[in-house]
């Protein structure tokens, strides 16, 4: 997906909100147990209910490795369906990889053309050669860990380099092998303040924003210090919104908190 | 597996070699290609050929990710033909994960207990709570990315934290989350002179160690630099051996070359 079809999404719905497909099993409703591949039906379910107030989908590849070929199939399925029905979403591959150049290479063909997603979560650790790789396909985007909303971001991405933060020293190291046009960054919104610098080292990047809600970040803060001129930003929510109700009313429950947080958002995205 | 059960491999053969199960499809030989799941074939007369000269076996699983479900099943019935018939074989699951913590022990879960893999590569970048749910499975182990063999090791891994290389940090601080008997460390063999740092720095962990070969390390310095008490190497050869012919020789040619690291490896493991 081009930089401006996603822009124009946003501005369509003067939404940036990006739904995190996390289908962890044990907190699925009950009543989709007995269907024979209920990740799936949840995931239709849910992407449908929602689709109407965000402008991107998420699935992280964790929860569907972890059920092997049966979790893997459920995946395919979902970004099938996604693909299908809703080109118009940017469609994000949550994998966090990583790896020296062939390996990498290998991982940007699987998502990106046997799968067609539009964008892949990556990890800087290894360097230049293990990001480049998917950088180089055509309208697809490579989406990197910057600053993480986990506790674990203390150990490493905020060590002193320099006399700056290593996430800041990455990020603008990382911003050299690309543009603003096939490269994002992850940055985890329980820390608004420290978006402030980063939005100022990086003014025309979007940046995929997790951690607000059940991690403990602010929308209003996240929105207030990240937006750039183009929004410049996909703000995911996961579990707050798919597992709104474990009842039969998932997917009702699900677009209601969609609708309420595409709301709070359109205070703020008065394009 | 134990630490022992390890130690006991290495001293029975005087080998410390992990063979890397990396089968591109475009490197295969081309009469494999008729069977029906070529890359399955290919890894089980790879096995077969070197199992006595070596200590362990790493799928990375990109190279079976980017087949999609036929990859799958490829990779999984090779670790359980690893399993079945190897089963004092060190199984190592090349896969670089590294998320929050939640996500992180789905993977964990998936590679330790279904698929029932010895070991996981893991990367750093999210800290602590990323890694420690590697370390929560009884004999299994976290291998954590300190310093790779690729160019990109100067981007992130070589900046100066506090007055030495960030890999150092990250390896010692790493370190603290386990501890010699679940943990391991990934330090790339191009760069022979910094094993001599980590070693003094790490004295009891093991080191898994790629680079050896094709990336240009030197498998005599990796010895002389890496070595403790115990051996405490897992030294990592992928091409050089699974592709060492394209012919129907490939199983005979993958043997020798084994055979050949290992003999070179017996002058110094003299235990």
């Amino acid at each position: 997906m081009l930089k401006e079809e996603l822009i124009a999404q946003i501005k369509l719905k003067r939404s940036c909100l990006c739904v995190g497909l996390d289908p962890d099993i044990d907190k699925l409703p009950k009543h989709l147990l007995e269907e024979e591949d209920p990740i799936y039906e949840f995931n239709c379910a849910i992407i449908d209910a929602t689709a109407p107030y965000c402008v991107g989908f998420k699935p992280n590849t964790a929860f569907y490795e972890a059920y092997g070929l049966s979790g893997i199939t459920s995946l395919e399925k979902t970004i099938k369906y996604i693909k299908t029905n809703y080109p118009s979403h940017f469609l994000i591959a949550d994998a966090k990889r990583g790896d020296i150049g062939n390996t990498s290479r290998m991982y940007a063909q699987a998502f990106f053309n046997r799968l067609e997603c539009d964008a892949i979560t990556v990890a800087p650790y290894m360097g230049e050669d293990s990001v480049k790789p998917f950088l180089q396909f055509e309208n697809k985007w490579a989406i990197v860990l910057g600053l993480t909303s986990n506790e674990g971001t203390k150990d490493v991405q905020q060590l002193q380099v320099n006399g700056e933060a290593l996430y800041l020293n990455v990020m603008k190291r990382v911003a050299q092998w690309g543009t603003p046009s096939n490269l994002m960054f992850v940055v985890g919104a329980t820390k608004a303040k420290m978006l402030q610098h980063i939005r100022e080292a990086l003014p025309d990047h979007f940046l995929l924003v997790p951690g607000v809600g059940t991690q403990g970040g602010s929308l209003k803060e996240v929105l207030e210090n990240g937006m750039n001129k183009e929004v410049g930003l996909l703000i995911n929510l996961s579990r707050q919104i798919i597992f709104a109700s474990s009842g039969e009313d998932f997917a009702e429950q699900a677009a209601q908190q969609a609708q309420l947080i595409s709301h709070q958002m359109q205070t703020f995205i008065t394009l």
